[in-house]
This record gives C-alpha cells, structure tokens and sequence, in this order.
C-alpha cells in the first residue's frame, strides 16, 4: 500500500481547478492557484538542496504557509515538522536539534523566535519569511519562491516514508517526535471522510491551530474531496462568529474551551452562523447542559473526536446522531454516553486489556490499545520507547485507561501516562516538575491536574521548598515560564510546610494532593 | 499498513452485537450468531488442514453461505474464490485447477457441478453442503461447520497477503485470476463508504450475484459500519420489491439489465419502496429517460460505480447530486455528465494517458490509467500478463478508452481490450471465438458487441464455414454452450459467404462487422 499525500490536492486540482480552494485574510485562492503554489514551494525546497527525508519546520500563526507547507513539504519525500507556537525557546531547540530542521518557515510572529534558533540550531541554515509586509534581509521570501519555483516532475515515494513529525510532550521529560507516514495521515483522512462526511460543497474554518493534528486531519480530509479551507490567525470568539458569517462556514473545529468562550456572550448583532453543519470538538467530552445551549445557539450538528498524536489522530467518535440523542434527554444510557469518547471509526481496532494483556471485557477497565493504518511509525531517535508501545502485530499501547461499554462506546477513565489536558494541550507532568527541579530551592515537587470549568483541567504542583528558602509561589512560576510553554507553568503552585504525602514504597501519592486541592479550591 | 479483513465483522459485533445481522429466507442472525459463524467455520478450514495461503472456493446462489464466506477464509489467511455459477464446467476445472482449489462450497444448484469438479480436478478434495434439505453424504454440511467448530485465536495476516481470487475473462482467451489482497479490499470498503456513506442503520439487500465484486464490495462495506444484510438468491423483479417492502430495504446494487426488468410492468400491489435512500449500478451508464423514470417510480437517490475486478473494484463514481442535476434537465452539462463515469473516488488516482505514456489533457482520449491502495497484487500464475499492466510505480492499465472533460468526469469511451459488457458481465470476445474455432467446421470467426436495450451490449458473432459445411448457426450456439457460460455465447451467429472483411494487415475488422449487423438489426 502506497498513498502519497499529494493525491489529495491532485485530485481537488483536476476536479474542481476553478474553485476557491483557500481564505486568508484578503488573498483567495482557487486550486489551480494553491496547486501552483505548492508544486513551486516543492521546487523551491530543491534549490536549498534539501534530499527526502531532510526536514522543514514551520513555526507560524494560522495562515496560507500552513496550508503550503501540508500539502508542499511531504509531496516529494521531505518532512514537515509542525511546530506548537506556544513552546518556550528551550523547548524549540531541542524539537530543531532532535530532527534536524534545516529550513524553518516563520512569519512576524515568530521571526525573533526564528533568529534565535538560526543562531543556536547547527542543522537550521535557512529562514523563510510567510509573515506580512517587507520579508526581511535574512530571509527568503515565502512570496517568491510560491510564486517562481520551477514545477518539478512529482518523485515516487513511499507510503511508509515519514511524511511529518510531530512533537508530543514526553513521560520522561524530553519531548518526543511522532512520525508519521504517507499511509498514515491519508488513513486518517480517509476515516475523518468516513466519520465526518465533508464533500466538495463544505467550507472549513482553520481556527485552532493548523500546527495540531486535530486540525490537520481536516486540512487533508478537505483538500481530498475538494473543499473551502478559510483560514484565521487564531481563536477569538468575535472573529471566529464573523468569519462563518461572512465565509458561510459549514464546518468547523473547537476544544471545549473555545466552545465556553463562545457562549460566554450574547453574540454580535448581525451574526448569522446558518451555514454551519458541524462542528468538531475534541480533547474532552462537553457536559450535557453545555452541549445543550452550544446546539440551541449555534444550530448545528455537533461530534466529538477522542484521538492522540500517534494515531494520526482520530481513534474513536461520537456521532451527529450520538449528540443529538444525548441531548435530547429520552434515553438516559445515550445521555450518559456523552461522557465517552464514542466508538472506534470505521479503519481503528479498539481493544481494552489488563495487565497481562489480555482482552478484558464490557465494562472492565484496563489500558486503550488501538490498531489500524494510522498509526505511526513510531518515536524519531527514540527505538526503545518506541518498542515499548508498538506491539509487533501492530498495536499501539495508548497508556490511557479505560472501558469499553457494552455497546462499543469508550470511556477514558485515567491516563496511565501522567498527563494533563489544559484547554485541549496535553501537558506531562515529568515535563513540568523538571522544569521546577531546576530551580535551586525547590526540594520536592508533584505536578498534578484539578478540574477547571474554562480549561477542562487546569495545571497545579505542590512544591516542598529547601528549608531555608524564602522564594514565592510567583518566582517558581516565572522560573518555569524560562523553560516551558506558558500553558504547561501551573495555575497555582502550593507551598507546603511538610513533606509531600508518599506511599509506602515512597511514591508521591498525586490522589491524595489532587484531594487535598480541590477541597480547597471548592 | 496491514489491514485485515475480520477487522471489519470484529468491529460490527463489538458495537453492534445484539443487532440483526443477516437475514437469509427464514433464517435471522444477529451479529453476535453471524460472528460465531464465522468463527467456527475459520476453525472448521483449519480442521481440513488448510494453511494460510490455501484456497476456498464457493459455488452457489446468493445465501448466507457467501457472506460467512467472504467474513471467514480470508480470517486466518486462507483465500476466497467466489466461482461465477454461470460459467461452463469446463471454464470451472481451469478455473479450479489455476488456483488449486481445496474446498468447495456448493448449493443444491450447484452440487452435481461439484460432484463432477470434485472428480476432475487434482487439488479439490472436500465438498461443503451449504443448500437446502438433507446434507449429502458425499458432502460435510455447512450448517454443522457452521456451529461445532472451535473458536481458534485469530492469527495475524500480514495485509498484503492475498485474501481473494477473483476471475475475469482473459483477452489471450484463459480466464485470469485476479488477487485482491486484505489492503485491497479494506481499501476499497473505506471508497465505498466515502462515496456510498453507509450507517448502521442501512439495510442492503443482496440481490445481484454475490460472486461478483459489485455486490462485494458492499459486503464488506457494510459489515464494517453493522448494517443489516438481506439475502435474496437472485434477482427477480417481484421477488426485490416484496424483499424492499417487506425488509424496510434502504440500499441496493443493480445492473441496468435488472433496472429495466424493474420499470417493464406496474409494481405489485402493496409494494412499498418508502424505505430505500439510494440504488447503485454500475457496468454501464443509463439513459436519461430511464433513469427519470427510475428515480419516479423507486424514489431514491441514484448513483453509479465504474469500476473493474483489478480495482477491487470502485475506480469513480456518479454521485446521488450528479443524478438530481442531470436528470432536472436544468443543466445541458450535467444531463451529458450523465453518460460518464463520474469522478475518481477519494483514494483512486485516474490518469488518462497516450500511445507515448504521457498524461493527455482535458478532452483527449487515451488509455485509462488508475492507482491506489485498492489495486490488485497481480494475476495469479500470471508474472508476464502482470508486467504487462501493473507499472512500477503502482499504476494500473485498464485497457479502456476514455477521457476526462474539464470537471474530472471520465468518459469511457472504447475498450482496448476487446470486450462486451451484457447484463453487467464481462464478455471477453477472444474467448468466445475460441470456443468457436474448437468446432471443426469453423474456418474463421469474429464475436464483437451490438447495442442492446435490455443488455447493454449483446454478443454477435460472424461465422465463415468451411465450404462443405452444412452446421447451422443454432447448432454453433450449442457448440459454444458447451465450452462457456450461457451468457458468453452469441445471442446471434451470422453465417457469411464471404470471407470476413480486413484490412490490409490481414486483421479483421469488426468496426465494420458492427456497422453491417447494426443495420440489419435495426
């Protein structure tokens, strides 16, 4: 099997060459136009010398470049790595090392960002400007080379060549990179076609970020069956109702916390989001009450993702008809399964297993472990974690726990990686706590998650201090803004007098802080 | 990618195991009986000491006997070959020996066929009873492997692996084995549900050959999403409507032939077809005016597949809104479009190249080439005639004439393999002129296609006897009968007086022939 990324734009390109492919801001393209632009970025990454295999980071706000980069990059060979703009300088250099980014693409926002990795990144020789105004003296521009780059004859690849790399935080502190393939993200978007049901007549809003997965599976899904991609910097709820308004959006991506933010507020006179047919969450389920005034005030059909980095990403789904049974109130046990995670798509094997691996029944709780075309080759760099999840008949261990209901539906119940989920990031907690490791008076410290009615879950730590010391809650959080993204530094950090509580065999008991916390934020 | 085809009842009985299943005549299984079915005939082949690799062939009526079929041999890497019934005995012994089958199921239709099959071919040394009534004793009854078998662990099966034989008419006059890996066909299920957009509340009624890929890859398909399927042994006009009415039928497949036996007469009283959502037909497409009055007279939406047994089969597809605009009339384009074969299905990459193997443009005709997961592994004992058609960069040549217009529409419009498309079968002339030159009296002989109303194409041939000869054109037809299926042979043999027309290179001209017998026709 052998399925090459770019048969999606191949085929929107002969089907519908005259159609408006893409929004953003004031520049529309059709698929001719975004065709053209592709096949000359694939030239131009020629000129720089760049062989299969060599990688091109694009660090960069919502925009056309991210659309270039998906469909340009991994087209002859070349792999795109994605990068989540939040994380800190630190963070991105270790991501550049680690993969050996050689061309990064930036744009106004992240151009100081991007000196800097030019200046501490040995593989890093080239910065590419997709920003607005002037491309700067040190840099080449996007502009240019989408618009000059000879066509070259398209090369054959392998379906089983990484196509991308995608950096997820790690158990063991380091990030790490998911590869994945040709044959992987073109599985996913085949079950993202089945499930979600887009056709050439759909227009698709990127306002989550189209470094994510959750939105990339629809920018090849869409681009596949010929769709609109409209395309905005970021999430802001005035600018994403405008946008569907004006762009008569008919799908659409949230998490959770965008969706709170969209209610929050009565919406602007003259909003008319009557285009909408869906909208996909993901991250975490939604409370009923909260889907039941998103889908009296939206007017569209809802479903939910449960998915994961390394599966492309999409592992199950809630459906349309799902939600609307849930909200409607009639039958108790489809209410109750808008807290799952909705059943395995049509390509995923779900399997739920005890410690001794073997498959355990309806309503047992064990580890999720999945199976299909989508999921990764593994960890870049990383064999020995990466054998220790891929099983050699092709499962993968996800390290979530959960259940499987008697009729199919998944239940996420814990997470055996020791993991947060804060306004649909995935936080580690290992990466958190060494982060305040380094920090000279911290002696002991445990990261751990609260629930948080805007995030989902909200990051706290406990931290013991040496005795001495007299650093605060706020220094501790400043320290770890140096090292980590800012949506991984902890809400509030708890200064405790005593040692932190441990097990018998010394191991910091999280359940007991997570406890103690909540009666305290309640 | 290593997809497996048990992935697809594995899932259907995990979400969906108290649902009906199966209905076959009186007989009604839910998921969960379907499965065990499954189970203990895959463990049943393992009884017989067949090994991955082995072949299972299966000759009989629609039943139920197909589907456990199609869900169970290719489980634990056994093979499927579903054996046309309407070939001649001598086209089954090939066809059985080609392949080495093991196994055969039969029905009472078919058990005096498999009496003498079991006699003449070397590797067939078990006959299952799956029809009606007592089991002979020369057979082991399907209904008792069916229910006593021991659930084995399911091995696994590398996806690449060869999970069905599938024979098509072969140009050089042998019939061809077409091997369909487990990729291929769970590639080819995730087209169709793209494309088809099955649920698990669809119910699918078998009622063309499920011998045939047409019909399987509905099979598949709708397995995977745990949709109901009813079985009917055949197609009858008043049989599928009471079957429609009474089972609530909301999919169905049909050839244009069973098209127009449904529209000759009034419906029966009480027929209710309120249920159906969609009906599609391939092999060839339909006139307006029929399907106008199709779309009256059933009302549901239409749709159309082109597609071959090397493609798995789906290539393209006429989607239900290409059948609302072109039969509306509203639009002289889309009403034209409806003579085409639609567009590629997401997945299937079309080509359309020239005598030098360059891509043409839109407009230009030339062989149709076609890529994708769902492409065949190869014809089995057939490496040359493989090369022949099978690039290296995974492209398939079709043989088959046609263009695509300015929308990505292809339109078929000559076979470069000389071929007759009747009642939705391949009639490949090569092998009906074989099986005329095998009558002494034959001194030269061309079969080529005349337009049909009731099917399609209708096979002709032109006969020049040797000069003494008094064999008559009936007695010729008998001949043939003899040596290939009923519907390979000519629905008319011209006798001629003169030697058959040439041109210069001494090759016969059947354009001619056409144009002659056209007329007379008329």
């Amino acid at each position: 099997m052998n399925e090459n990324i770019s048969a999606a734009l191949n085929r929107a390109v002969a089907l519908f060459g005259d159609r408006e492919a893409m929004v953003d801001g004031a520049t529309r393209w059709d698929y001719r136009e975004l065709d053209a632009r592709v096949r000359a970025f694939d030239a131009a990454l020629d000129g720089f010398g760049l062989a299969p295999g060599d990688v091109v980071g694009v660090l960069a706000a919502n925009s056309k470049a991210h659309l270039v980069g998906w469909l340009a990059v991994p087209r002859s060979g070349r792999v795109l790595n994605e990068l989540n703009t939040r994380l800190s300088l630190a963070e991105l250099e270790f991501i550049l090392d680690d993969s050996a980014v050689r061309v990064l693409v930036v744009d106004e926002n992240y151009l100081d960002t991007g000196r800097e990795l030019l200046r501490s990144s040995p593989d890093l020789d080239t910065l590419i400007y997709a920003g607005s105004g002037e491309c700067p003296s040190d840099c080449i521009s996007f502009e240019v080379l989408t618009t000059t780059g000879e066509s070259p004859r398209q090369v054959s690849v392998d379906g089983d060549a990484t196509a991308g790399i995608f950096y997820t935080g790690g158990t063991t502190g380091r990030p790490k990179g998911v590869m994945l393939t040709h044959n992987n993200l073109m599985a996913n978007a085949k079950h993202a076609l089945i499930c979600l049901g887009y056709t050439d007549r759909d227009t698709y809003l990127h306002a989550g970020p189209m470094f994510h997965l959750a939105d990339g599976a629809s920018t090849v899904a869409l681009t596949w069956v010929g769709g609109k991609h409209v395309i905005v910097p970021g999430f802001d709820p005035e600018g994403w109702l405008a946008t569907v308004s004006a762009e008569r959006v008919t799908r659409a991506m949230l998490v959770p916390t965008m969706i709170n933010m969209l209610l929050a507020k009565p919406f602007p006179a003259g909003t008319d989001t009557s285009s909408l047919v869906s909208i996909l969450y993901g991250a975490s389920p939604m409370p009923q009450s909260v889907l039941q005034t998103a889908m009296d005030t939206l007017g569209c059909d809802w479903c939910q993702v449960y998915g994961m980095t390394e599966g492309a990403p999409i592992i199950s789904f809630m459906t349309y008809d799902d939600h609307r049974r849930g909200v409607s109130g009639d039958d108790p046990e489809a209410s109750a399964r808008l807290r799952s995670a909705g059943r395995p798509v049509v390509g995923v094997e779900v399997e739920v297993r005890g410690a001794d691996d073997t498959v355990l029944g309806a309503g047992e709780a064990g580890e999720i472990v999945v199976r299909g075309s989508n999921i990764m080759k593994g960890y870049l760099n990383r064999p020995e974690e990466t054998s220790a999840v891929l099983t050699e008949d092709g499962w993968y261990r996800t390290g979530d726990m959960g259940y499987l209901d008697a009729g199919g539906y998944l239940f996420v119940v814990d997470r055996l990686k020791d993991m947060i989920i804060s306004g649909g990031e995935n936080v580690y907690c290992t990466e958190v706590e060494n982060a305040l490791y380094r920090h000279s008076d911290v002696l002991e410290v445990a990261v751990f998650g609260l629930p948080d009615p805007q995030w989902g879950e909200a990051v706290h730590a406990a931290v013991r201090l040496r005795p001495t010391s007299r650093t605060s809650a706020d220094e501790l959080r400043m320290h770890a803004r140096e090292l980590i993204a800012g949506y991984k530094v902890p809400r509030a950090v708890h200064i405790l007098d005593d040692a932190l509580p441990k097990s018998g065999a010394g191991k910091i008991l999280k359940r007991n802080l997570r406890e103690q916390f909540a009666r305290v934020d309640a």
